[in-house]
């Protein structure tokens, strides 16, 4: 069986029940999630073995966020205790012409105080394939960009295959320090997932007439600017979802992954949306499962693009769905008839 | 006023809240519900006099289960109480591309294991007007086959019009043998409401040159497979609901009625979906009432597939509206503007 | 900062989760609003100083009314304190072809016999810019009418903008009576809200050739309609919503506005509904906003629409939302991307 | 089988989940009740026929209310409809030293404005046993106490044995009103509940030498107070429960029975509560139950007692108990050992 | 760090909120339990390594209750996946007179069809200290005792302590059959827990003139009960709790050990009771924890007794407080100060 | 009418459902609360105006806590906007021998890092009576303390009354510093509440021959401590609560006033808890009420202990009591029975 290792942080997630907005909320929905954790679950559920690295204090607060891991079947031996608290995000859901929206409450959350020698990267990656992280990491604070970099030297001794999700968050550095920080990691990835913005906020790196804040989606476009990433950083493939925001109701869902050589385009599904937030992640983890089980390169884009659609039909971060659920849907049956 | 008797399974329906999935869920929301069962409280619903048969163990759990019909009205005074269990289903409701799942757990229920001498047909039939089934009932096991059996030689006797909803489930026996019991029950059957996909699986019937895996809606291959049931069972009317199923959320719904001569369409609505279980029974409830009550066959048509989509805006099994909103929507009123 | 005063009745609302109908309810989710109150709410979202104005029960059902209000910033000063009950309405929330319905419990409401001179006008109007009322606080009694004559005369002497939202209810009077009383209370109306329906069951008002009971919209005729209003009355604007119910849970939303010279027409925007009570609420509430600020009609009309555009996602009775949100929409970012 | 016929107000329960108080509250729980419909249910869940007798509004608040009945049993086809309104009380639960407390909406009710001859007795009172009414039901207007007193001549021409709770409630009618009217009911009673304080409130009678505010318990003074109301109506028992409130979380329980020559004395209970409301007429259904099902005195007073000290653990107005369980607490199993 | 496995059932368990009867409850809270399953959760708790061996179906409420075990830590990988379906059991929590009640449906569970060649004991047992089961497992059916003597033996073979806790269950097996049984297992079994009520219907020991029905305390009676059961069956140490049940909402709680030569009593501790299913499990995990951790008796017995007065605290099957928390209590602080 | 301030934190708390532990709970319970913020609403609940002097955060979650206090009355208008984020505290509730946990999420909050110049005392304190603060406030950080001091300074310049509540939180500094600051902010203090506990902790104050862990209460040894702090700081009245902390579920309330010549103990209620959190803040309120509309001391320390012996029975932080209620209680009625 495969072994897949992330590292990042993981939330305590606090929604609004419904549509209500945080004025109006007497209770919180709880789950514990971020961009590396998901995958982890993600790919649990589909069958691999997962390891999640991070740190959380020593409370039950922290002890929650582990156990919404164990709960999955991700491996958890290797999280680090300690530290003053557990990052937090508050969600209140949106609707139609009303965004979702997120605040954060995540400084000087334990994961962002670490320090490299609270983790044993040689036991961590024993054995293991696969190591994914997100730009969302290193943004966190210089420590644990330097705990990114330790761990993406540990896994390049390995051979493990390495991954980044670019996911570039304006709130947690400027695309300066981004774009500095980020280069340096790029030595070691072989798989770089990220959309036009995250290329141009992060690297500069932007196709020739395109205007990004238009939302119009272009291959074309998105081609030339996978092609650069290629050239600049040698990774060896680069995939993007492409979102259509008709509404916070309604999305159109596709993806686009080119090996250098050849873009490879995805189906594309119409969402009726329950909860978006870690679509992203379940496209990334979705596409780490088709890869690292050596599915050819357009499977391994519709798996991981079938996925994420599931994911916006499910409440919390995660994506609680199995790969049959996923391999039914890719190759076709979206029709939504009651499964008996 | 009219009397309609229904005889079936009456199961504990547990469902998680919101669009969890079963392994998020950490509440189920209880209801009751069968096929059957469900046609009583939506006749009930309209104001005509109904009663249910079934049988239910001696516990708080099949109290439950007779008093959520006693609260809308039907008369259980007929139900039989013993056995071992009440049947339970499981159900997440999906969204989008994810399909709604319902995992059963109905084996050894009380009524599967009922005997025929445990129900006095002469007294539930007195004074009846209608007698409706479905094809579940027979499949619970040989004794429940027995029992329906019974049931249609009292009502036949008693010259009481019966309706069967064919509902083949392939976990609950073979084709084979569905053929072979349900071929049996048909010589009482006056009006047969089943799909393209029922009168395959039960009868071997369907239209040349269909294949109903492709999910596409065809009037006059309805109409040829309605013709053959005709042809060989003697029924006097065929009818069946035309599900377009775009996704989970989203349904064309519409219905054909064949009397032998002539082909009925109904409207068509597009559906938004909140819980599209019992769509199917309530679509027969509603033939029935228009039937029973003596409608033209167009009108009792369009009463039914109104009725049946107001149900999928309604959570629950069973079908919680009156005649007169029925009516509302029949002739026109779908605009959804707020009832002041 | 600009001061707006409504008079009206805040009623105790009591709604059933989810899409539950009444009969299936074990809980409501309660929430308190009135046409009036909403307004108030909404134009303390905004930034403006708001007072409302009514009676309500020495008791803590009352006071929850006032803490309701409270909670948003209303000013609730002037709010007497009597009689025997807050009114009530039932509400249960529709769905695709099923619409919402709403039952009222209103009657003997202490607003409802209220005495006028159980208010200090003079204290109330000082320092304040503009009076909101709507068509139904007069037709709750003969008293209420008076009170609400009484306050438009306070309001005209203090040279107050006057803005009334006719809002015709039938439960709650004749055409005629309404007529005869709305006629008198016209006089000392600026900015009259209503749309064709309410202009011809309170006014008799309407367009040659036109059929309400259609549901077209044609802003043709809706200009005729506005220009008869402001021949007849002297007012200054008229305006209104221009609802599509194309279902309950699908409406096309737009507004338009007449000055006596020329018609603005908003975007028009496709919503997804999650609750839309109070929606013609929040269109009036934006419209005081952007014309008590000043804004340029059009730019008024468009605060005004992408204000209720986005009351539609938003459960109860009141519209939270921001200023800069509503003017984020209304400048075209209507995509629901997550705003992090 | 016995049959029992009740006649009263049936209202909508609206009560604060857990020890929220109204200020606080964002939902309420829902359930039905008032004092002779709960001894319907009650006495439906001992195996009983019953009848309840009211006016429920035609729309789906009443329903609700009558749904709730036929949920366990009642037989509702006596109920007439029409009128304006259900009756409403709102519900906070009280704990330690902070009581219940209950608001009354429940003026203008449509049992409160309904007529004698909506009512055919003779239809309703065929083949009954016993009637019970309980003192609010007069109190609630002139119509209500004609009405009571039709249905008690109607009881009496038919030879059923009648019972009253005297039940005063202050905010109905004065002390005066009540023991004008409830004089003249008197004359068909055969047993009277009521504790001290109805007593002397309704009808002046108070033991010598007694305080009933200091709440003290004398099992004398009840006795001559009992003996009173028998040789002044003529009535055959008189019962009352002896409440010792503690706080509003713990109560000693216990009750007397007087036939004219001797005083049963039950056994007491010391309760943790969990609901108190319709703690008196589940001890009223228990002491019908035990009456009309021919137990000896001090065996149906030791029903009675156990069936209300067990309704005080159950939410809601009604006590969900059976036969059975009542029997084993009367017969001393009051430890609370789990139910396998 | 000591190793402990556990053989049993594990099920779903399905409550009614509050304390509501089944007959009111619209929704279950859930979770899942059994007897050695709470033993694992309880002694992960503490930071044992568990293991828990049963069979599950293979569906999402199968792998629902194995998530719920890796939630707390403990290891899933020897539960056998298939048969059909998860034993399940309902349950409203009592308070005051009236006792919790529990409905099984536990009938054809996975685990009662499992085969001894399903389960690999030498793998199962590798590396571990204590082997724990209950008298629920070999009544569930013949496969089932098989099964636990087969895992009995397998732990013999590698000198690994066992304990039982008798458990003995009427609705299950009769006392003949128990007493068949059991007999040949306790040959097997170094730790036996088991009150006076169990050693009389599996063993038909105990005490001379002591009657269990009237559930008196009587420390000499229990001593000579667990004298027999060492003289009889070899066992090191026989223990039980000693439960008062004054209610079902206050209990007295204490244990004894006996040792063959020495009773030890625990301190007594009156119990408030928020959920006191899983009391037993609880004692016997804290006991277990002490005597493989080689605390002192006297000290293994206060933190087991401290451990379940603190679990009847706590809503669920399972025990969740920490070693910490319960030497805080064994210790002496019951004081319920708030931690902060 | 008396107006009130107080200076302190409001955080964001998030409890547990019902009596589940941390890591059971899928939802949080939303209130906002802190020491002085539940002393301004349980004021303002009186009837008093009353204004809360803080900092929070510029965002939705900050505008809720703000809110919070609106919704009863209190005055916001100074409150500072700005900084990083609003504290938060989780909370699970216990029972029986398990206390009540809080965890502190409160570091980098607003308020701590408030600068002097953000408040405006000389309007804050415009027509003010009584200011009050707890020794938490100035623990928070060095510019909290600094705060603190500017807030005294401007009192006393006023002659504004000022009551301390000391709250010593050893989470938040040692005693050393926290003797260090308090000492300097004591002269400007009138009215001291604080318990043996803090007065050792905060000033190494204590009474000869007393060991406080002990738990037990000695009136003459309180009034021994409250001498020695009238006699160090000047101060004119000294009162404390006396907790007997039976357990978590069940405690003895009293409290003790000493005005430098005499002592006034009050009653002592026996209290069944809800919620106990906040039950020092309703004693600190109830004693301010009391004192500042010049109650003799021995009243106003009945209310006080009146209305925190009630505040124990509310869910939530704050008191939701009214004048009304507090003097029924302190007058003698206790006894729980229903208001109706």
């Amino acid at each position: 069986m495969k072994r897949v290792v992330t590292l990042g942080e993981i939330m305590l997630r606090l929604s609004t029940p419904g549509f209500e907005r945080f004025v109006q909320a007497d209770s919180f929905d709880v789950c514990y999630g971020g961009g590396e954790a998901n995958c982890c679950v993600s790919l649990s559920n589909y069958g691999l073995e997962t390891r999640f690295v991070t740190k959380v204090p020593k409370n039950d607060i922290g002890q929650s966020a582990v156990n919404s891991l164990r709960r999955y079947g991700v491996d958890t031996n290797f999280i680090a205790r300690g530290g003053d608290r557990l990052g937090i995000y508050f969600l209140e859901t949106g609707a139609s012409q009303r965004a979702s929206t997120v605040i954060y409450d995540r400084a000087h959350a334990a994961i962002a105080e670490a320090k490299v020698d609270e983790f044993n990267w040689d036991e961590i990656f024993d054995g293991v394939d696969w190591f994914h992280f997100t730009g969302i990491t290193p943004a966190l604070s210089d420590d644990a960009a330097e705990l990114t970099l330790a761990a993406l030297k540990a896994a390049k001794a390995k051979n493990i295959t390495v991954s980044v999700d670019l996911n570039y968050r304006k709130k947690l550095w400027s695309e300066a320090k981004a774009k500095e920080v980020m280069t340096g990691l790029m030595d070691y990835v072989d798989v770089c997932i990220g959309n036009e913005e995250d290329a141009e906020k992060v690297f500069g790196i932007k196709a020739a007439d395109t205007d990004i804040s238009k939302g119009e989606i272009s291959h074309g476009a998105y081609e030339e600017v996978a092609r650069q990433i290629i050239e600049k950083f040698g990774v060896k493939l680069v995939a993007s979802t492409l979102r259509e925001s008709y509404s916070a109701s309604d999305n159109g869902w596709s993806a686009i992954l080119f090996d250098g050589e050849k873009s490879y385009l995805s189906k594309k599904y119409e969402l009726r949306i329950v909860d978006r937030v870690g679509g992203g992640d379940s496209f990334a983890s979705g596409l780490i499962y088709g890869l690292v089980t050596e599915m050819p390169y357009q499977d391994a884009l519709e798996f991981a693009v079938a996925a994420s659609a599931l994911k916006h039909t499910i409440p919390g971060d995660t994506n609680h769905v199995s790969k049959d659920e996923v391999l039914a849907l890719a190759g076709g049956d979206g029709s939504g008839r009651v499964q008996r």
